[in-house]
């Protein structure tokens, strides 16, 4: 990160959490020796902000606790969509039905979805991600969910725009062959697969998405494009 | 119902009631002065059990706890299916990540819902029905779930088996244009909407199911049956 911070590149940083507000997720990073600020973070939360202030949206949130400083600015009275993140402990049922009265509630329902992971693993074993509680709001109010956040084009395109740098001129570094690197060569940029975190050996016979390169590493990934300038 | 079982005629009722026994439905209807006994009921649960018992599947069980007794004879040690129905409060975060993590945990996941409605009404608002439950647990395990229940082929032609008679000589009479009418009709039955319970003017536009007849309420429905013996 250093290395490439001295080149003079640009650079950010995209991530798919929606448990806690960027500031919690830059403390974890920064507090494992990670050179990186609130700034040069591209997340679902404030992406999803951008497109409810564009669009005079009002959201009925169903998200982490965590989560819900990043929406602090928005007004929320009088809900005309409905915001769904990774809520965790939130996606209760009592809170399902009342996201699902909210949508039914609407001549065109607008459900935006911040991400639309299956699942995830954590210390005390897998849990259904937000994009399986977006799959039964999408089927119970017969609507299409709008998807920000890895992978979808709009969320690659917001982070580019944040850095000014056309996608041809831009690459990048993921674990994940779908979300990372799918999503950031749909969008024109070239990408590089990590063979770290949730790299699996069955990726590189991806029945659709093939990265511009693999590495074995980060390191590895800067040594190739610090070469190629 | 009197006039139908005087004239010989053979009678099933079929309902995607999964929120209680069989036992516990057909008190309720006595109550209201039907003359209906539980060996006349097809429901989804004992449907389910047939077939669990055919194909040797012990089932984790996400249901209603007041359905759990239908499933009394059925082996649930080391479960290598899952069977969903109208949980309702028992769909919480913690249940269907267990539910998800029987499912995942399969080479080949079998998941039987027991219906695939998308909502329905109670007296303190709209609730999330099985379907949607069902949407969530077959997009984060990639699998399709198989619905007992109606509109499923398989459930009209039990109840058709349970009363030997073939699909032609069989008319059903259901006020779900998609449940009732389009299944039954989809298995070679007849069928009759009658404008009473779930149908809505805008049934007589449905894109795809048009029922043999309608009639304005279940007497006139037996009417027309037993004008045409």
């Amino acid at each position: 990160l250093n290395r490439i911070k001295a080149s003079g590149l640009k650079l950010r940083f995209c991530t798919n959490e929606t448990q806690a507000t960027r500031e919690k997720f830059v403390k974890k990073l920064q507090g494992l020796g990670f050179d990186i600020s609130v700034a040069e973070v591209t997340a679902p939360a404030p992406a999803a902000c951008r497109i409810l202030k564009e669009r005079n949206l009002r959201p009925h949130l169903l998200v982490h606790d965590d989560l819900v400083p990043e929406f602090a600015e928005i007004d929320k009275t009088n809900p005309n969509c409905v915001v769904i993140g990774d809520a965790a402990e939130n996606f209760t049922y009592a809170n399902l039905n009342e996201a699902f009265r909210v949508l039914i509630g609407m001549e065109k329902p607008v459900l935006l979805s911040l991400g639309s992971g299956r699942y995830y693993k954590e210390t005390d074993g897998l849990k259904l991600d937000v994009g399986a509680y977006m799959k039964a709001l999408e089927y119970a109010c017969d609507v299409q969910a709008e998807v920000v956040g890895k992978p979808s084009k709009m969320f690659f395109e917001s982070a580019l725009a944040e850095m000014d740098v056309p996608a041809q001129q831009a690459i990048m570094i993921g674990d994940d062959i779908v979300s990372d690197v799918g999503g950031a060569q749909r969008c024109g940029m070239r990408a590089l697969q990590v063979r770290t975190g949730k790299y699996r050996p069955s990726d590189e016979n991806h029945p659709h998405v093939k990265p511009d390169a693999y590495v074995n590493n980060l390191a590895e990934a800067v040594d190739i494009i610090l070469q190629q300038l």
